[in-house]
């Protein structure tokens, strides 16, 4: 049996990639990551999403990052998480140094250790234009880098399925798998609710209203006039 | 000024690295990073060389990466580390799963967040036989993925001085240039004192004497026969 190793953040991408392995019968392993990020509540959404399929799941604590990863929203409590779309330039604001290359080799290391055949990761098109690490160039380099640093013992392939679909066609795939959509949490900041605002907010809000399929998120009462505030983009 | 992170484990090879740049002129970051590793003495090291070079010294603290990154006599404490010549198939037993992948990334994302020019890395040819994260194409590897990984942002350069170099020229180098020899600390062991009988201390006491150096290393009392113990090969 194939054995999947996801990068679940608890999130509407990761989540859908949980669905699609799910769907093709793999064992799967969840690793989670706690690097210190403001949105912890992610860790818990991501712990529901594993146990709704079943999968193993791996929590790494490595909080410290935060403290020397500095000049982001998601990790420097002085920087604010900004409001609006996306795929705005203020968006730089939530770029966390080469977050995505810790992360991925942190799952690339596990999967080592317990021989997974891939790794998958659920980085999409809506991701490109603020995330360099969320982009093909960076998934063809990771999976060279990979071979390289594990050659003669055991080499993951790395995945990303979604890394040329839009947002709105992740989410449309959820749902036609039946994807807990409901157990997931996208929002950046740390609240008990999504906010509505931030830019992860936004598009997930969007994607699901273009994919037409029915909301289930809870926003924050405050949040009256959510639905205005992005750009709607089939992304 | 230029403004190098070296990742420093407090040994003989990133020491050297250490004083080629501080010789460059640079402005110095030692980036540690404590990620369970059995023998944790080494952080106490890094301090002292870092001092000595009047470095800023990062210290990363990530113990939790052991726990999931098993299957190493570095890592796992049922595993014992083996005995023996460095290069030796024996010494596969010390490999961490994607380790300097994870260390080297963490490290670049530093250099990011600080607007550091490069990071080095003290990997040798002696690296090369078990640890295939220490090779040429892995540098090159992980330079591309850096580069794809921060386009747009801050992209710092991944430089291993002496990747094409045998140990022993490393250590003349660093005798050359007056290194703090006496601070480092390369035993895979947990002890107080170096153990001489496993890979790297067999590496480090045989790229001395050949480096014609005076060992100023303090071996445990025990280790009687140490230098009969590994082949000695200008590596």
């Amino acid at each position: 049996m194939t054995h999947t190793v996801v990068v679940a953040s608890g999130g509407l991408d990761s989540t859908a990639a949980m669905a699609l392995h799910a769907a093709a019968g793999d064992h799967l392993t969840a690793v989670t990551i706690n690097y210190g990020q403001r949105h912890i509540r992610e860790i818990a959404a991501a712990r529901a999403v594993a146990g709704h399929y079943d999968a193993d799941h791996v929590v790494v604590d490595l909080p410290d990052l935060a403290r020397v990863l500095t000049g982001s929203a998601l990790t420097d409590p002085a920087v604010a998480v900004p409001h609006g779309h996306y795929a705005a330039p203020t968006m730089a604001a939530t770029v966390v140094p080469n977050r995505n290359a810790i992360l991925a080799n942190v799952a690339v290391g596990i999967a080592v250790a317990i021989k997974a055949d891939a790794v998958v990761v659920g980085i999409h098109v809506g991701d490109h234009p603020v995330y360099p690490d969320c982009r093909p160039e960076f998934i063809d380099a990771l999976q060279v880098c990979v071979a390289a640093a594990t050659a003669g013992y055991h080499t993951p392939r790395v995945d990303a399925p979604f890394v040329h679909w839009t947002k709105t066609a992740v989410a449309r795939l959820a749902a036609k798998l039946g994807a807990p959509i409901e157990l997931t949490w996208s929002c950046y900041e740390g609240g008990e609710l999504h906010c509505g605002r931030c830019g992860t907010c936004v598009e997930r809000r969007e994607a699901l209203e273009l994919a037409g399929v029915a909301d289930p998120t809870a926003y924050r009462p405050d949040d009256v006039k959510g639905r205005t505030h992005g750009h709607v983009l089939d992304r």
